[in-house]
């Protein structure tokens, strides 16, 4: 059987995730945030494996490490292979660094079977992706098309610390961002894999699944405000309960998520006033998540969902407010990149299953510079940015095969 | 017409409350706790009123104020007539306190106008009705009939006083308790007039409305524990969204309290854990309060909502646990009172209207000694435990006329 491994490039890949799990600013769990010391740590460490399997490697102005291969047309629009390598507080091991270690396992199996590609490739860890520590998000790879915005600069962490100062004292240079920017004609595609962070790949038992498209988000608050009461002398009928009001609308957010296809909606926060027993709730705050992967659902979700809550709002003579503060469109994938890993998953006998990413990823941000492609690997539960967060060397190899053989096609 | 007044009633009503309004442990608002230094220059202020229209009055052992008209017949059974005088934090000047001064002004006018009574009149002023300090509750009620429970005296206010320490710093007397004990066979009944603290007397446009029965209540808290999840990559079938199941909850609970006539239920308490935007609840904690005027309606209410509850987290592959805390059953009135006093609101002009109390009162431990009945005084809004609490001049005098009538009829 071809499909049959010696978990060779699963074990190599295990081992590079280990040695990069040892970065942490708190010893008793992993947290790497964003040009933090254990950040530092771990991007000096990456640099070494990138040079290590023979890449041309360098820290970036923003603390991205960037590793080239030459191609034999070294003037060939190049393939980026990368993900990131900072965590959330308590995080997982595999959350973004599985993409990093897998161009890096990658590039040396290539180099082992004495391959050099027709075009360079280029292995990327970046390094601001969890918006864990300041309000940016995705800043180190909106960097590569030139969406770096210098206010991001001035931002600040919860204890006050400024971006701009912590980026040079992590070595990183503020005046160097604008030449991180890359011309959009030398770069073929961008290729990231990632776990999954969701249930679906291990409900379906398949190791590795094929992101059809990053969902957008829409993010909104609502507030209902009915009028308190007292829970025993206020008749049924006289009553403008803004919790049983909210709850209608809680109800209506989870029916407009399920009966569309691949749409997800949340209600994730709650807040009751004044909070007693015997009094008639008098206003709720809730938040709304809204994801789809077709900006046009999405919106039309939305439209549906606010109609629904002004005719609740009005059927019962409460008042709602709503503020929308996200509308962050959707990422489609390059239909030739995801071609490319869809024959190769095919190839080593694994069904192809497409779902979307609810979660955003790098790969968002480097739509803006070219082509994208992402592939999803089976995590234990669904679970991340947890310590459980977990992959089995079976589906890190799968993972790596997949991506060798994507590779290769694409650079022979 | 005969149902024309001048307001007399009414005007010497509102004095009263005046000055009854003037005693607070707050210089800012009305606040008049149990045993607190306010509460004693009420009681003593109470007392001079009562010796004033020409009641033999005293403070008993627990605080409570009571004054004794003689009858005809010294030994046929009293007449008693009452609320209380203490209040909440930052309170209106009627709850509890209307219901003591309507018996003053009753009995003033009954011997303004030279009736003698054929048999005793009792007027009291409870003084532990709010449950606003210590976790007692109708304690000093309850003694009239031998029910207070001595552990209460060693129960504390939020800073740690002792019941029994700021008794006898009021200067009651705990050893004194038992005697307050009254025998049934010396009361032939009790009658309460409060404000209604619910909107319907407004609703109806009416002064005065008949209490068909106090309220059982019962009190449960019930936590259900789905499943954590990102908001973006667990899809909609696979989720076990504990506050999505809430809602479907809380949804019941309205309508079980609507579906039954005189039926309230209300869910004043909803938590949700971890409450982010972007993660699907693990955990909500909510609060059950369902009251009705008959026990059987009421308990069969509280079981179907649990059996649906069950059905509901059952269906959605959450867990749910109920824990009930508060089982206090209806509070009947009597049939013989509530006639007298429904003839004396018809024969001065104002349509009778049936209405159960939400709220608990004094009456509720008055009924273990003697038949009680309720009359209703429309408030401002429906609104109670506020320094907005309101009655009009008019409601005040139509609720002192029914009264009047009410007892001269039994005492003629």
């Amino acid at each position: 059987m071809t499909n049959r491994s010696d978990l060779t490039l699963g074990r190599r890949t295990m081992a590079m995730l280990d040695e990069l799990a040892r970065y942490s600013d708190d010893p008793q769990r992993l947290t790497r945030l964003y040009l933090s010391k254990a950040h530092r740590a771990a991007a000096e460490a990456t640099l070494r494996m990138m040079q290590e399997v023979g890449l041309d490697s360098h820290i970036d102005p923003l603390g991205s490490v960037v590793g080239r291969l030459a191609g034999k047309a070294p003037q060939a629009p190049a393939l980026l292979i990368g993900s990131h390598i900072d965590s959330v507080i308590d995080a997982g091991r595999y959350d973004g660094t599985l993409g990093v270690v897998l161009g890096l396992v990658v590039v040396e199996a290539l180099r082992e079977a004495g391959i050099v590609p027709t075009c360079p490739i280029e292995v990327v860890a970046f390094g601001d992706e969890e918006n864990a520590r300041f309000p940016t998000n995705l800043s180190t790879s909106y960097a590569f098309s030139g969406n770096y915005k210098t206010e991001w600069l001035e931002s600040a962490d919860e204890h006050g610390a400024i971006l701009r100062d912590e980026l040079v004292r992590f070595g990183g240079n503020p005046g160097g961002i604008a030449g991180i920017k890359r011309d959009p004609a030398a770069y073929r595609g961008y290729i990231e894999v990632h776990i999954e962070q969701g249930p679906q790949l291990e409900a379906a038992e398949l190791p590795v699944g094929l992101v059809s498209a990053i969902n957008g988000v829409t993010r909104a608050r609502a507030t209902v405000i009915g009028e308190a009461g007292h829970a025993g002398t206020v008749p049924m009928a006289m009553r403008r309960d803004a919790l049983a009001a909210a709850a209608e609308m809680i109800a209506a957010v989870e029916r407009a998520g399920a009966i569309r296809s691949d749409t997800v909606a949340t209600v994730g926060v709650t807040k009751v006033q004044p909070g007693a027993v015997n009094v008639i709730p008098a206003r709720v705050d809730f938040t709304l998540d809204a994801r789809a992967p077709d900006d046009t659902v999405r919106h039309g979700m939305v439209t549906d969902l606010l109609d629904e809550f002004t005719g609740i709002a009005q059927r019962r003579g409460v008042t709602l407010t709503v503020e929308p503060f996200m509308d962050s469109p959707a990422t489609a994938m390059d239909k030739t990149l995801l071609g490319v890993l869809e024959n190769s998953v095919r190839s080593l006998g694994v069904a192809p299953l497409h779902l979307a990413s609810g979660a955003g990823h790098d790969a968002v941000a480097m739509a803006a510079l070219c082509p994208v492609a992402m592939l999803f690997v089976r995590c234990k539960g669904g679970i991340s940015h947890n310590p459980a967060e977990s992959i089995t060397l079976e589906d890190g190899d799968m993972a790596a095969r997949v991506l060798l053989d994507a590779v290769r096609t694409l650079v022979s």
